[in-house]
């Protein structure tokens, strides 16, 4: 059985495992698709917003593009998705677009994470580990009151998940050892890069981050550390009190 | 008059602006003299310390060495210092070195930090901009409940203050203009570094940072956008209730 006593910091992946990415995009979507008289779906247009988002951290992982922060990802993509909507984009102002872009940055938290969070704080180190920028954490953060000590990630190391460099350098930037670190995702590709690294595991399962037809991450596929129902069951399970 | 409301974020410089780095060095040091029967005063050494503290960044921001966290730089000014005092260092284990390295990380807050950060959150974006780096940042924030909203400074840049680009590429990762950044130090010369960076500027007067002969920083020396007596005065002039 996993030693939880060993564990001084755990690291939080934040798209679907702490905030719904999916509802809060198409959210400020559905102004955005009126107002351009632009005729998709809000929740179609925000999966395939992110379904570049992997793609365009490929040219970064693989060493053929230079590290830049995800905001500007995150608006070459949106480009991207509207041109393949047979949108002019040349016709929508920058300023709407950088507005469209920062959605993001405003993202709901699930209803179970900022009490879990909280829970968790009092005895662990709480970071995120995200590839979203600083600036987009420390937006959503304020917003939704998340209680991070630390907002680590992509940034601060200029690499994306799941290159095992962003786990090795932010354990060390914690002056840690990997097993002092648990790694804490609804995804179990980044939950196994973790795992090469050393960390500990733990799976929170998000069944609707990708809608009600979701089909990928609904269990976990190893053997992790834990596995909770949400934010709150993974704090009792690590001996937080409520 | 100095804009106020169109600042969006606070940076603060951390040891002497936000800690009392000489008390609580010397704190740890005390059992440690004594143990090593090393017959020097505590403050004495915890100032023959902190001397060393900007030679060994200026090696870094000159160029000759590449960056390392400022842990390693302590520590190797420990060994530097001990050495001076005419002690063998290899008689102490590295353990003992080691532990007595993290009293940079305990240190305690002035009396009104705590209070002046949480009014100051409320309205601001909060963030540290030291040269420390952020295991010890999160370390001393954890134990003195500093409830910053992210550590950044010299480790997220791999710079040193009060070098151009630790301004200037901070205001960049916070997504803002440098006129929506306003500097918080105890030390002239952190604020005329940001000023020339566009930064907004605040003084705090920290009189006994360097003990009760303190004869720097006890005076603005240009005509800063703020000057306060304390962060609890800062939040005042910033418009933060109680």
């Amino acid at each position: 059985m996993t030693n939880r006593s060993e564990i001084k910091a755990l690291l939080f992946d934040v798209f679907g495992t702490v905030v719904d990415w999916r509802s809060g995009v198409a959210r400020d979507l559905r102004p955005f698709l009126t107002r351009q008289a632009i005729r998709v779906d809000s929740f179609e247009f925000a999966d395939a917003w992110r379904r570049q988002y992997a793609p365009a951290m490929n040219e970064i992982r693989s060493g053929r593009r230079p590290f830049v922060r995800l905001d500007v990802l995150h608006r070459e993509n949106l480009l991207r998705v509207l041109t393949d909507y047979g949108v002019n984009v040349s016709s929508i102002s920058a300023d709407e677009l950088d507005e469209l872009n920062r959605a993001w940055h405003h993202l709901d938290p699930w209803p179970d994470s900022v009490e879990g969070l909280l829970r968790l704080k009092r005895r662990f180190v709480i970071a995120s580990l995200s590839n979203g920028n600083i600036s987009l954490m420390l937006d959503m953060a304020k917003r939704a009151a998340l209680p991070w000590d630390a907002i680590l990630g992509a940034e601060v190391v200029r690499a994306y998940k799941p290159s095992p460099q962003v786990y090795v350098e932010t354990v060390e930037i914690l002056g840690l050892a990997p097993s002092e670190v648990c790694m804490v995702a609804a995804h179990n590709g980044d939950l196994a890069a973790a795992r090469l690294c050393g960390l500990k595991t733990a799976f929170v399962v998000r069944p609707t981050e990708h809608g009600p037809a979701q089909k990928s991450d609904l269990h976990a596929e190893q053997t992790w550390d834990f596995a909770a129902a949400d934010l709150n069951d993974l704090a009792t399970q690590l001996g937080c009190p409520t």
